[in-house]
Order: structure tokens, then C-alpha cells, then sequence
């Protein structure tokens, strides 16, 4: 049904996506493309490209590519082949763009940016949430993403299989050492926290040692975050904190490497930041069809 | 001279790096900060907190992190230890900060997001500008950098000691295999290109072999890339450009590895996108003084 | 201390309330002054005034208007006599405002716009606060807050001593009638949630019956939501619910008359949307000294 | 006609409009609807809702309702089944609308928020025009509206029956005390107005007696703004500005009980500023069907 | 007093005027200055700088200049020696500009562009202002301004000495031949807006002869409108619309030569699009002191 | 093909054009058109209106024209008669507009005001490009434009047959007399620009004599601007520059009377500030069929 699909939706509707695209043109195109303009020189020929994979990628992104060729010209329709959290192979098309050249040319390096980065942050998610497999582990991420960017790139960890974390400062209460120093220990912070936090939020403190875990959890938190620990030293935690019923996230530079055996040591959650601050894009090109 | 280091400075007094640091910190502060509301509560204490770094990094983005913790709270005093495009050491003081604890804590996420990416980009620069050193060529950047961050990013490439490629699709004429198609050939895109390109700019046109490197060269082209060659064959073809005084720039999946052996087979530029698409955060801390 | 005070600070600093400051002073002062132009005609003479209650008022919105008079004219000087939350008696000060008479007759009706609707959220709070006075219960708002005003709402209803539900539709699980049938039933609801939704998040469910409300406790929710509930029926729900550890939320209609049995009754939480949707202005002038 | 009903029109078609829109998007949907994307998790789902009064109201706001659904999500379709102005009773249906459930659910909350506020400003100006029907006094708002809401609360009072004052400080001459004081009399400040400003604005003045009428209505004002008399002063102060032509107009604390006497006493208009600074939102729903 | 001189205020202060400045620099600076980087290249040296006048001209636009200094770089510092709305000689000074090289050059031409312009109209307007001396007509603006540039041109012309028509649709009433064609004549459309018009606004109505102006005056039109009409047959009209204290406006493609004849035959005031719309730059340059 | 003929499209899609229409429609519909509100008081009437040139003209800024119909009522439907960049004579018809009368008449003056000043500057583009008709000279615009308007206005002057110079600071090198002082000369500065600058753009010299010249050209300046020459010396200059490859650009106060004179002299490249900063709009009208 031709009218459920806009050339704008999704996250690509949202005001503060709108206005990272709007940036994203004004750095690109705001002047003219002289090239273009000066070698093709006309809107009047049409063309059809194809958005594809060259490497084996777990895809997002593809709404805020069609929005952007959307603005560039609105005459250029898109039509997708694959849906965002598709997995595919080298080859896959994932969007079909039909339309003026000259238009679809000026679009082609802002709507590739930004599919590359969301889907390299998907395709990695995907090989962390594939190592913890088997387990009752999730991966989640962390507040280190990229500033302006953070609904896309945790909307591209979840399509890579992870989970979120908080969304920012006001949606989760996590006590850290600076909070706990303010407040004179562990107890206060958590007991200040679950008098005055809005009730929809648990109440999640950081924990460096086994005496802070017991004071945490006879004050009453409701998730314990382990930083830096060893995999043993989370075996024991864990153990404590699931007996009072408390759940148990662990974080600290933990690699694909070393996830799995923090998985089996007992983790609920681990939190990587590497998912958004490390991650690389992944090759995706658009060619013109003869 | 105090009134000659304003809080918001160089890049991030530009229009555009505003609205990002605004989208920024809309979107981790824009609903408060629910952990330090509950748990330190006040705005009363007063801190001290260092920035620094935790590997040896080519330091960028200071003056961005300024401005963040400036627009949190104008009572944040900031003072820069360090200079973008230092090199530095680890535990090198980058930045001190000054002021209300609460707000100093609401701001930190952001301000390390946009120095950890950042320095990220210039030190991964410096090492590709290190592994060409003694040569005359120069690595360049491209147009593949990170949507709303050009800006940021193509200023961290120069601090990293490596140079720019055009700015956007208005300081360039690049023309590429689509264009070339379109006008049937490169002589005719090229003189096309020379007869109504605006005079600033040099014509740039990508070949792919020595016949369409003679065919740009008698078309009168100023700089030729030569795209996905090896260093065999872009020797061959810098000594044909080079007797018409024509430059030569090199691009296609060049590595850090691979790179010396194009600079020394005579690319006058060589242009990367991974200095952009695939950089990674440096390890930056914010530690408060006790 | 002079540079702790700037004249933007607070919630007034966040990019959406300036952004929404700058809607105001476009929508009154964009087209200029005339009367004033016509009158006084210059901005030579100075003056000082007082901006004071005329009733007895908790007191909130000070730090907007002063970033109203500092952005109409920065030479507007602000002296804060109150903080926000003060309860304060007719003809108490609340700001001083010093500099040309001509530039703050221009601000101050956009000046008491704001703080006149945010104190009279914050003093009709402070009644619903007061009604359910030593009992452990706490109101909370809602979501029905002016559009474009929520961060503002939500801390004027804390100012006067009640409390905050979820800010937005992203900090906190709330499944209402419409997710239950889309899901089969409360059972699969909470269960699908508690299997998805970030983890610093609680699982609220809204029941409309006992059978619900044991259907929702063995799922595993954590704070039932009882609407349109007599007290009777949510004192017999609050029984049940805490003898599962489970915390209870009322909402519904409820008044200043009839907040009380439903805090005796044994509501942990009561939602009033009449806090922020029903808010009226209290007043609030400005008077300039002779 | 169908392409003469777009989704965005009227009001919501301004850009002041449209950007307390995205103010108002940003802050409830900006993070997502983890309740939604947890439990019914998926946008397949189609539904059809009708939003409907719950009590007598007179309806404002269906252009900006819609403008909200179709913002959220360009699939929902919206139609209207009543027009702004409407005095309708319990249980009218004002909109329907049809598509996919998750973002219908999304978007309603703020649909709801702007239509409720300004239905309850239409509905009580006409409860305030229903009371000096019959004479030929006009209620007029004023200023003392919610930020960054005026040109819609304005309409809304029109809607209800009402007329509008100035709209801001540039389409009006209204010379207050302050005004007065600086020019050094009634005289000089109508006579200074009279003089410079533009000559499409007729030149009001607030009197506080009948000495300063007598000097106002020397000076050749157009209109005279009593303030805070009783209605026998009215009937007096007006008597003798009808007598040459002026027009009166009365405020100051007039209430629904009060007002007609007000008219009655020769009032041509009458300014209410509880008209909006004491509006409260009426209660209309969305409810799904089965 | 330092204080009462902050680096943006009057026009500049506005949120329009600053959306302007920023879209300016935007424009010109947004990809940074590569002739100062690549030979001055650094922020260290210092210079002073005077904008003065190269011909005689009425100055506008000082505010804004400043303003376009401030933003660009905080460190400018601006000394005013000029006000708006001088009339100055050729080589006056009109702004001292202090501080770093580099940043003044990138700021120059955006400043002077605004300048050059906004003195253009202030000087063309001074000349109209003379050519009506001792008559008591007043020459005035109309809508035909730049689009985004109203407020700081009907601001120049006031300057220059002319008056300001109706700065919107919204702050006056001015019926024109469309309308009376849709009103079915002069009188249904008079008598419609002396009803239902906001009361701060006179009523002005365009006629075209004498008939169409005996309808207007009987109607209780304020104002008339008189179109393409010659300097006898104003006289005539004026006579008529004076008799009935009526005021007189005349348009219709009034030059510097003609207008004088207009005023002396009556007419109360002019109208001249040309205030504007054909406004051109003056010479104003910067130079660096040695 | 109906759907490649979207209302918005080409400029008038960029975000920086978006936006200076916003600020056109903020500023003279922002508070409502009281006239048509007053008298022709509702949207039912439909009417057709032409949109037609009075002089002859080259016509540019139609798709802006067509998206300030658009965007204050998207009922509005705009059909192109004539196409940007076309040589018309008085009569001719541009655009013909559909749709409710009401929004049509709000819409006039603003789509007018953008139309009138860009085909002003194509109409005086031509004049320009004629004048050097049968030279090799091209007559190129300079960074003299209306602050917010460069796109438009560069893009005007290519619609009336001149071409543009760099379009900002970062799209062209341009060392003037102050970087030459900075760098100690003009040999210095054009080597440490051929050094640093980005590659694809040329470097150009401003020269004020032929010693400089001279020194400029063993630097290896690839242009040399000529500034405030006769056309004698420009000869002279000329000659030298072309023995040596170089090209040559002209400029300062150069009129349609003098400009053969220096395009006969040898300029390949004269610039003219007054192709906008000395535009005028030309006559175009609006006209509702009867």
C-alpha cells in the first residue's frame, strides 16, 4: 500500500534526526556541487542506482538514507530491498534509487555516511551479542556514542542483537564513584536515590569491592555495576548479589575476547562502549546501472 | 589577557558546531540529570576535576569541550593545559575545570564524547602522516567523515598533521566515473569542466587507466587520481603526469601498511578515507580532585 | 560571588527552553515596541524595578525570567531576592531589575508569562503536597503538560513538594490498556517487557481489577497502576500488591478533597494530572521605583 | 477534495507553529516509547482511534492535532469530523484516525496535550461572550498568554466567540502608567504617540480617573483603557468618551460574574487575561476501537 | 559604563536577527577561511582595524556589525564611533575593531555586507525625507523588504527619516482591490473590518477614484489609500477625505522628483516600495592600521 | 510526470534556503493577515492568479516563489510557465497559482519580494554579459551579497549568463593586501599558501603593480587579481601574466560603460560587486482572474 510508505519515517521522522540531517546537507551541498553542475550540468537525465553491500553486514540505516535523498530532491524515489537489522551477503542491494542523476549524484556521499556508520555499529553489536550466545547474558551499550547521533546509534545496536542502557542522564539512575563520595558512602547514595528518583527507575550503584557490594545491596539497590573486575571476582559477586535478588551488570574494557568467559561468570548485563565509541563503518557503495 | 580566552572559541563559535553541541547535550541532558538530583542534590559543592590522557594521544577538540561544559553551566571555569594538536603523553592534563560539582558531572559524558573522537581522529592522522615523512607527498582526507562533524573532523586531520581534501561538493571539482559516463568521456567532461567550473578551482578527474590518463592529460586536467592502482602502475603514471606538471593524488583502500610504497612510487597526494570513516575514540578520563 | 552568578543558568541554559524563550520574544517583541518607541523613545533613562508576589506563592520560574530580561537586553542586571521553591508572602520581592527603562518594559510581560503560570504550578503542587501530609505517600505528575514546557512543568511541580512520574515516553514503562490488548493480555505484556525493555527501567502495569491485578503480580510487575479505583477497592489492592513487595500508583480523577483517602488507603503514588493540565496563573507585577 | 485537505495546514503551517511542534515531539517521543517498543514491538500493527470530547466543548486545536500525528508518523492517516469553532456535546467524535497502532499510541499523548489546553480557551470564551450577549460590548484577550503558545491561544479565543487584542508590542499603541510617568503626563505621552508611530495604529491610553480621561480625550486619543473602576465609574468615564467619539475599553480583574455589568455600563470592549493565563485543559480522549 | 555596553544588543539582540547573523555566517565562514589559514595561519597577532565611511551617507547597522565581531570571534573588541543614524562625511570612522588578525579578516566582508547595505537604505531614505522638508507629509515604507531582513530594514528607514508603514499582515488593516472584489465593494469591506478587526488598528482602504472614495468616507474608512493617481486628482481627494477628517496615503511608483508635488498636494502620507526594494550598498570599507 | 514535479525542489530544498523562508514567513505572516481575516474571513473561495512579468526581464527564483505558496498552504497548487534563467517580455506569465484565495493573498508578497529582487540581479547579470558579448572575458560575482542570500543570488547571476567567483572563505584563495603584509610579502604569502592550501584549489594573488606582479608570478600565483587598473595597464599586465600561463582577473569599480574596454584589454576574468550588491528589483505582479 503505496501511501504506508513515506519517504520519510521512522527514526528519520524524529525533530532532532531531522536537524542532524539538515547539518549534514548544509556541510555537503549548502554550495552547489560545481562539479556536477559544471560537467553534467542538467536535472533532465534519469537514473537508477543501487545501494549494496561489499562485505557481510548487519544493515541500519537505510530510513535516514532514504530521508536524505529525499530532501536533496523529492523527485528521486527510493525504494528499499532490505529492511534495517537484515543481515547480508556481500552483494545485497539493500535500497533502489530511481530519479535525476545530478540530484542522486549530490545525495549519494551523505545518504552512504551515514548507512556506513549506523550499519558498522549494527554489524558489530551482532558479533558481540553472538559471543555471548547460549547465555542469559545481554550486551548493552553505554552513553559513549557519538555527540548528535545517540537515537540512531542505539537504535543500530538493538537491530545488531545488544540492548540499551540508560538513554541519557534522565532515563536511569546510576550511582558512580563521584556520587558516592558526595553522598559519604554507598548507603547514603542508595538510600538518597530510592527516596528521591522517580519510581519508574531502578536504582543501579557501582561497586569496586565485595564490602561496597554488601553495603549496596543492604541499602537496597537493585542492580549492582561491577567495574574492573576479574571474571572470578564477578563469579563471586554475582553469586551474592542473585541470592538477595539483585541483578548484576559488569563493565570495564571488555573485549570480544574476554566476553564470553564474564557471560558464564555470571553477568546479567555487561556494558561495552566500544559498540558506539569504536566502531568503524563498514564498506557500502552505490552504483549507477548502465 | 583574561578577555582574549573567551569561553567559546575557534571551531566552536561556528554556527554549525553550535547546533551540535545543542543536539548533544539535548539529547543526555535535555530531561536533567535524575542520579545527581537524587543522590548529590545541590548545586552548593564546588569541585575541581582534571581531563586527561590515558594514552599517548594527538590532542583535538578542546575548544568544543570548553563550550560544552561552558553552555551546561557559565559558572564551569575552564583551563586548557594543553593545546589542540599537542602531542601528549599519557597522564598529560588536558583540560581543569572549575566550579559546581552537579553541573561539572552533568556536562563530562558529553565533553570526553566529543575530545575522545576527536583526538581519536588526530592521532590516528599523525600516524599516517608519520609513515610518509621524508617524502613529498601529503595524505588527505575525503568527503567520507562523520554526518554534522565535518567541520570538527577535517580540522582533527590537520592537527593530526595530515591535509585536506576539498571541503564539501562546492570546494572541489572532482570528476568521477558517473560524470564521465554521463558527458561520453573524460576529454569531454573535462573541458566541459574547465570552460564552467568557477576559476578558484583546479579540475580534478579520476582515471582508471594510462589511456584515460592521456586522454585527461591532453584534455588539459590539473590533477588526476588514479584510483585502486599499484604503486607499479601509479609510478608509471605520476612520470606521464608529472612531464605535463600535472599532480597526482592516490586513493583506494591505502593502508598504513601499504602506504609508504605509493608516497615513494611519486603520489603527490594520497587521500584516506579511514582517517575519517574508521577512527576510534582515545582513552580520555575526567578525574575530580579530592 | 560574582562570576557564580550569570544571568543564564539552570534549566534556563538547556537548548530547549532557550529555544523556547526565543518563541516567546519572537511572538511579543519581534516587530518592536511601538508604544514605548513612540513614547519614551530612547533607551537613555534607567530605571529599576521590582518583580513581587500579590499572593502567597511558592515561587518558580526565576532563573527564565532572568535569562528573558539578560537575552532582550544584556544590560538588563537581574538581582535574585528568592529562590525557586521559597513559599513567600504577598509583597515579597522576588527579583530586582536594573538598567534602561525602555528595554525592560519590553521583557516584562514575557518575564511574567513564564514565571507566573511555573509558580502557580508550583503553588497549586504544594496543596496536593500538603493533603496527603504525613503519610508516606507521594504525588506525582504526568505527561499532560503544555506542549514545549514539559522540563520546565516537571521542575515547578517538585518546587512545590511533589514528585515526578516518567518525563517522557522514554524513561519508564508504563503498560496501559491499549499495550495489554495489542499483547493477549497483562500476563504476556509484562513479560514481553520485562524480557526487552532497558534494564534501569521498572515494569509498571495498570490493572482495573483484582483479577488483573494477580494476573500482573504473578507476571512480575513492580508497581501496579489502579485507575479510577474507589479507596476501598484500593486499599484491598494495596494489601495484595505489598504483600508481594510490589509498590502501587493511583490515578484517576482524583482532587485536593479526595487525595487524602486514597493516601490512607495506602497508595504509595498518586498521579494528578490536574498539577501541570489544570495549572492556573498566579499573580504576580512588576513595578518600576519612583 | 483530497488534495485540497494536506495534513499540515492552517496554523500548524507556521513556522512558529511548527517549531513548538518539534519543542514539543523532542520532548516526549525524542528517547523513543520503550513501553510500545517492549511490548507490542512491532509497527504492523494497524488500528483506528477516535479522539472525542467528554464533556460540552467548544474545539480548538484539530489542525494541530493532526499536524502532531502526521509529524510522528506521515502513515497516519488523520480525518476530521469536526472544525476548529465547534460547541460540541459529550461524546463527539472530532478526529479519526487510521494506521499503524505503535505510533498512533506514540504520537496521542501530545495531540491530546495541545488539543485539550486550547478547547479549554475556546470553550471558556465563550462562556465569557455568552455573558454580555446582547449588548455591544465586546471581550477581548490580552497579552498574558503562555509563551511560545500566542498565536495559537489568540485563534482559540476567537473560536470561542471572543476578539483579539493587540497581538504583540509592534501591532498596538497601548500607553500604560509607566509610559505616562516618563513622558511626564497623559498630554505629552498621546501626543508623542500620536506624532511618530505608524499611522495604521490607533492610539490607546490607560486613565486611572476622570481628570486624566478629560486630559487624554483633549489630547486626541482613540481609545481610553479604564482600569480597575467600578461599573458606575464606567458608565461615567464612557458617557463622556462616547460623547466625542472615543471608544472605552474596561479591565482589571473582571470576572465571569462581573462582566456584564461592565457592559452594560457602556463598555465597547472588555480585556480578560483569564481568558488564557487561567485556562485549564477540558478532557477529551483517543480511544481505540475494537 | 563597561556594563551598559555588551557586544550584542538593540536589533542584534533579537532572535530573528540573530537566525539572520547566523545564516550569514554560516554561509561564508562555515568551512573555515583558507587563504588566512594558509598564509597569516595563526590567531596570535593582534591588529586594529577602522570600518569608515568612503562617501557621504545616513550609518545603519552598527549593532549588527558588532554583533557579526562577537560572534565570529569573542575576543573582537568593538568601539562604536558612530551611532545609527548619523549622517556622517566621507573618511569618518564609524567602528574600531581590536583584537586578532585572523578572526578580523574572516568577519569583514559578512560585516560590511550587513553595513553597506542597511546605510544604503538609511541614506536613500534620508533623501525622500528631504525632498517633502516643511510640508507636513511623512514619507513611509511598505512590505516590499528583503525576505528575513524586515525588522532591521523598516529600522534603517525610521533612521534615514522616513516612517514605517505596517510592519506585517498582522499590525494593520489595509484593504486592497482583491479584497473588495471578494467583499462584493468598498463598502461591505470597510464595514466588515470596522467589525470583526482587532480595535488597536485603523482602517485604511485603497480606492481608485472619486466614487470608489465617497463610498469609503461614508463606509468609515480612516484612512485612504489613493493608487497611480496624479498629483491634482491627490489634491482633490485629499480635500474630500480632509473634509471628513480622514488621512490620505498616496503610492504608486513615486520617485525623488515627483514626490514633492504629492506632498504639497495634500497628501498625509507616502508610500514608496523603492525604500527598499531598490535600495543598493554604499561604499564602506575596513582598513588595518599600520 | 506528476511526481517529478514536487512543490518544493531545487534551492528552495536546500536547509539554508528553508530556513530564510521561514524567517520570511516569521516576519510577515507570523501574527496572522487581519485584513483578508477581517473582510474576506474564510478559505472557501478558490481563485487563479497569475504571476507575470510588467518589464522585460530575466526570470529567477520561481522555486522559491513556489515553495513560499507551498509552505504557507499546501493547497496552493504552482504551475510553472517559465523556467529560471528565461529572457521574458512584459506580459509574459511566470507562474499561475491555484488554490483558496485567502492563503493566496497572505502568500503574494512574500513569494513576490524573493522573485523581484533574484530576477533583478539575472536581469542586471545579462546587462553585464552582454557587454563583454564576443570577448574571451568572463564577468564573475564577488562575496558582496545580501547576508543569508548567497546561494540565491549566485545562483541568479548564472541564470543571467556571469559567472561566479568562489562562493565563501573556503571554497577559494584569494591573498589580498592585508595577508600579504601579514606574511612579509607577496612572494612569501603565495608560496606558503601553494604549500598548505587544500589542492584542489587554485591560488590567486591581488596585485597592485607590475613589480608586484612580477613577484607574484616567479611565486607561482596561478591568478593575479588586478585591482583599481586602467585598462592600459591591464593590457600591460595582462600580456605578461599570459606569457607566463597565468590567468587574469580584474576588479574595482567597473561599470557597464567601462567593462569592454578592460574585457578588450585581455581580463579573462572581471569581477563586478554591483551584480548584487547593487541589484534593484524589477517589476513583477501578481493578478487574480476575474
Amino acid at each position: 500500500m503505496t501511501d504506508l510508505d513515506p519517504p520519510i519515517r521512522g527514526l528519520a521522522a524524529l525533530p532532532s534526526v531531522a536537524r542532524l540531517i539538515e547539518l549534514a546537507l548544509d556541510e555537503d551541498l549548502g554550495r552547489g556541487d560545481v562539479t556536477t553542475q559544471s560537467t553534467v550540468g542538467t536535472d533532465e537525465t534519469l537514473a537508477t542506482a543501487d545501494m549494496n553491500a561489499r562485505r557481510p553486514i548487519v544493515v541500519f540505516g537505510l530510513d535516514v538514507a532514504a530521508a536524505v535523498f529525499h530532501r536533496v530532491d523529492a523527485r528521486l524515489r527510493v525504494v528499499r530491498k532490505a529492511k534495517d537489522g537484515d543481515a547480508v551477503e556481500p552483494g545485497a542491494i539493500l535500497l533502489e534509487i530511481h530519479g535525476p542523476a545530478a540530484t542522486m549524484l549530490a545525495a549519494e556521499r551523505t545518504a552512504l555516511n551515514f548507512v556506513q556508520r549506523l550499519s558498522g555499529i549494527a554489524t558489530g553489536a551482532q558479533r558481540y551479542a553472538d559471543a555471548v550466545k547460549g547465555t542469559s547474558t545481554r550486551v548493552v551499550d553505554t552513553r559513549k556514542t557519538t555527540p548528535g547521533w545517540r537515537v540512531l546509534e542505539k537504535a543500530a545496536v538493538v537491530a545488531g542483537g545488544c540492548g540499551n542502557h540508560r538513554f541519557d542522564l534522565g532515563s536511569g539512575v546510576l550511582i558512580k564513584d563521584n556520587h558516592i563520595v558526595a553522598c559519604g558512602g554507598v548507603k547514603a547514595a542508595v538510600v538518597a536515590a530510592k527516596a528521591r528518583a522517580p519510581h519508574p527507575l531502578r536504582i543501579e550503584v557501582e561497586v569496586t569491592n565485595l564490602d561496597e557490594l554488601a553495603e549496596a545491596l543492604d541499602a537496597g539497590a537493585e542492580i549492582v555495576l561491577l567495574d574492573n573486575m576479574t571474571p572470578a571476582q564477578v563469579g563471586e559477586a554475582a553469586a551474592r548479589a542473585h541470592a538477595r535478588g539483585v541483578r548484576v551488570e559488569v563493565s570495564g574494557g571488555i573485549t570480544l575476547e574476554t566476553i564470553r568467559a564474564y557471560a558464564e561468570a555470571g553477568a546479567d548485563l555487561i556494558s561495552v562502549g566500544a559498540l558506539t565509541h569504536s566502531a568503524v563503518a563498514v564498506d557500502i557503495g552505490l552504483d549507477f546501472r548502465n
